[in-house]
């Protein structure tokens, strides 16, 4: 199944060379890589500065790998770092990087005179900029676009490393890396009309992203964003896969979970357990794996070895999309996953978010809570929970909170009202937690709560609209995307000036 | 509704600049141009190559605008030039520009191990390259891209003389062209989930490319490439608008139809007819338009200057999206429309496609014909057709066959199988009859057919896949597109050694 694309290489520079020279009077440059065939000096080129690359010590700032969305299976993205490391690391660094279709953080979504505001943000969300938030790994931030790029950015200075285009496709992931490894997903939100009518039908049985574009897993190299392999998939790869042990595991629109060989992309194991992944991110926890499925909607725990469903679980209520958008967090044996509920008969059309908390070895349920009601939402659907010391931080946007739970007993420990109106709804994004403080990006905002009161101590206004990417805390910096198509680097100390 | 961007470049230059030079240490070149804001050394930034446009008597060949989808209501993309045309064009000349996204052709179409040929030609025409041939004005070639990208190559060299890419988008229109201006059409065949729910409870609520992207109308300065201004629609804008008396005219997936200023940008008027239009290209014919919508299955005719339905007629049994597939012809007073037809319950699944004619000014059926059946074909559901001289040539992709018949009678004249088998079915585009011949791009072959007889007197061999790109004949030149993301210019005699 993947497909390796060097072998494509001589061909494509043999044809594209001649044919350029005949066209254009030259020859591709030798830095202009060729990834997929295309034009080697188009638009969609890879494009690599080793020159912006950090060195030396700048170069062992951050984690040494990323292996999952929202940085582990506990969604902390949060690295501090020694008393020796740079001093710019420490004291923050400050720089915007334009990504290719960078919209000006102030001006409010394309097209909200005809779609209506709160359509317009979450449309952008879901196809103009960046879906999640960035990876930080040695020195380097990494970051996927739905602008069809990915993008290596020196953490210091903020200067283009490489941009790389493999697929025509919505990249809508947390880059994986590992190794000299990136991992890109493509799929994009969309179905096509032949999916359109086997919903109607039966719901069960349709799928997302399938034969609307082109899904599945990209590798490319660290160092210079050349791609060394793909793995399609028949739905689409939004969600970000996990990374563990020298494997990948997927999971897609069509239903489908895989593992595969993290460094020739051959697929190990492949189950199909029906449903669709839209943004459930894989979890990879203590030998399994665990996901959520919309339609047919249950998270799943798969064993990592062979890919056998070790249980399934769900979320009474869930709402069509609801429990296949939220990536499961997990730790200290518990896994927790919510969604937004769709309102009983006698509710008057409130719906609400559910909490459920799982054993992660045999799926019983530990607890679950309902967490607030409100109106409808669109798009994604529940809050992206974070879990840390025995604690669970979660966002509710049909209520515009985020809430604490301890872990292993649910008790609700406080509820915060964002405090700012979302057109679309607030508290979808993963808090992440960092020197006894929750940094939250909700709205136009980032914002830093006390996780032991869930009392607000301060606001910084961003722009744009943070849907659920979320803060990455190094040291003193804080890094962040956003779906108006920026990468971002501020000092903690501008976030929160007390800090 | 039209958003003027002028009014954004100073903010956006001042913001971007500053920026840029803190980045890269550098300012954006002048000759970058801004469209919507957006990094303006980005790969999405206009790049424009005025020394590549044509001079003197090279910016006088073909037609002077491009008013329609296959340039004209009888769809008919022919034009003859005179003697003292230049020798390159009357003689033909050869060269490939490839696309942003160039996939060789000589290549299977990406993925197609995991969906399958068919499925993975279909996707790659609907999401890939060139949906529709381009349109050759003054001596330049343009052609808009599902790579996102629209381009004007010189017509005799295949030098790029700009590219620009307004949105993230899809564009699969055949660019209008009109005095100084380019018009794009952008719009994706995906539909969000929300629209796959609403099509489950009400098919004929739902609409296509809704809250999917960035929809609209996109008009460029035809000599660089410069966003004017874009009018943005509710529904995707796949099919192309039709141009007459200073107006623009609008089909989109929401149901509505729009007559807007072509200067300005403003809207005269929006009709809400209801359904929703695919690839129904708009055909301005007589102070009438003409298009079709599916799902609620009607070909409209609205009056030019009101938008007021004049009269509305439908194809018996057409298939979900078969009617808002194809774009209606016009000629001689008679509007013809052809749609693919589901199966009647005694027919064993086998689909039909029937083509019906109409009287342009009243509606009034003219005759109805069956044009044959056969096996469920995958997306574009009919074949475009084409009048000339009082004879309709029209392809049918179930049965994978041209057929002629009489305009005024109805009367089959023959019925052409095509050879080469195509996995998604032959026969979806237009044909091309030029000096006595009809030049018939399908799957991977350019045909050349006797329009008297339906005997075929050559094939040529392409490669890649033709959907619905028909050829463009200028003089002794043959102008294609292709899903394989390129533009081509060949000479005729190397289509048919015996022109």
């Amino acid at each position: 199944m993947p497909r390796i694309v060097q072998k494509h290489i001589p061909y494509n520079t043999i044809l594209l060379s001649s044919m350029l020279l005949a066209i254009f009077g030259c020859v591709p440059l030798a830095s202009a890589s060729v990834a997929v065939p295309m034009d080697s000096t188009g638009p969609y080129r890879t494009v690599s500065h080793p020159e912006n690359a950090p060195s030396g010590v700048d170069a062992t700032v951050g984690p040494s790998e990323w292996t999952h969305a929202y940085a582990n299976p506990a969604h902390n993205a949060a690295f501090p770092v020694s008393n020796n490391a740079p001093k710019w690391i420490k004291d923050g660094v400050s720089w915007s990087f334009p990504e290719a279709r960078a919209w000006p953080l102030t001006s409010p979504p394309f097209g909200h005179k005809t779609y209506g505001m709160a359509e317009a943000a979450v449309t952008q969300t879901q196809f103009y900029g960046n879906a999640l938030g960035p990876s930080v790994v040695k020195g380097v931030v990494y970051a996927e676009s739905d602008d069809m790029f990915a993008y290596a950015v020196n953490a210091k200075t903020g200067k283009l490393i490489w941009r790389a285009s493999p697929v025509g496709n919505n990249l809508m992931g947390n880059p994986l890396v590992v190794g000299n490894t990136v991992y890109l997903s493509a799929g994009s939100v969309g179905f096509n009309f032949a999916n359109v009518i086997r919903y109607a039908h039966s719901p069960s049985a349709s799928a997302r992203g399938l034969n609307v574009s082109f899904n599945g897993i990209y590798a490319l190299n660290r160092e210079n964003g050349k791609l060394l392999w793909y793995f399609p998939t028949p739905g689409e790869t939004m969600a970000t896969p996990a990374y563990d042990n020298h494997l990948l595991f997927i999971a897609d629109g069509a239903g489908n979970a895989f593992g595969i060989n993290a460094t020739t992309g051959k697929q190990l194991w492949k189950t199909h357990v029906g449903g669709m992944d839209n943004m459930s991110s894989v979890t990879a926890y203590d030998h399994n794996i665990y996901f959520a499925m919309a339609i047919k909607p249950y998270l799943y725990c798969l064993n990592e070895s062979n890919g056998h469903v070790v249980w399934k679980g769900t979320i009474p209520g869930a709402s069509n999309t609801g429990i296949g958008d939220v990536s499961p967090a997990a730790a200290d044996g518990v896994v927790v996953l919510d969604a937004t509920t769709t309102p009983q008969a006698n509710k008057k059309a409130r719906f609400g978010n559910v909490i459920r908390a799982f054993d992660a070895k045999t799926g019983a349920v530990l607890w679950t809570r309902s967490m607030g009601s409100g109106a409808k939402i669109p798009a994604f659907k529940g809050g992206v929970p974070m879990i840390h010391d025995n604690i669970v931080y979660v966002g509710n946007p049909v209520a515009s909170t985020y809430q604490a739970y301890e872990l292993k007993t649910g008790k609700l420990l406080w509820t915060w009202h964002v405090p700012t109106k979302v057109a679309a709804g607030a508290g979808r994004a993963a808090p992440t937690y960092y020197h006894g403080l929750l940094y939250i990006t909700t709205g136009q905002y980032i914002f830093v709560v006390n996780p032991a009161t869930g009392k607000e101590l301060h606001q910084h206004h961003i722009g744009g609209q943070f849907g659920i990417e979320s803060p990455v805390i190094v040291g003193g910096t804080v890094y962040l995307t956003s779906s108006w198509d920026w990468i971002m680097a501020m000092p903690l100390k501008t976030v929160n000036p007390n800090s």
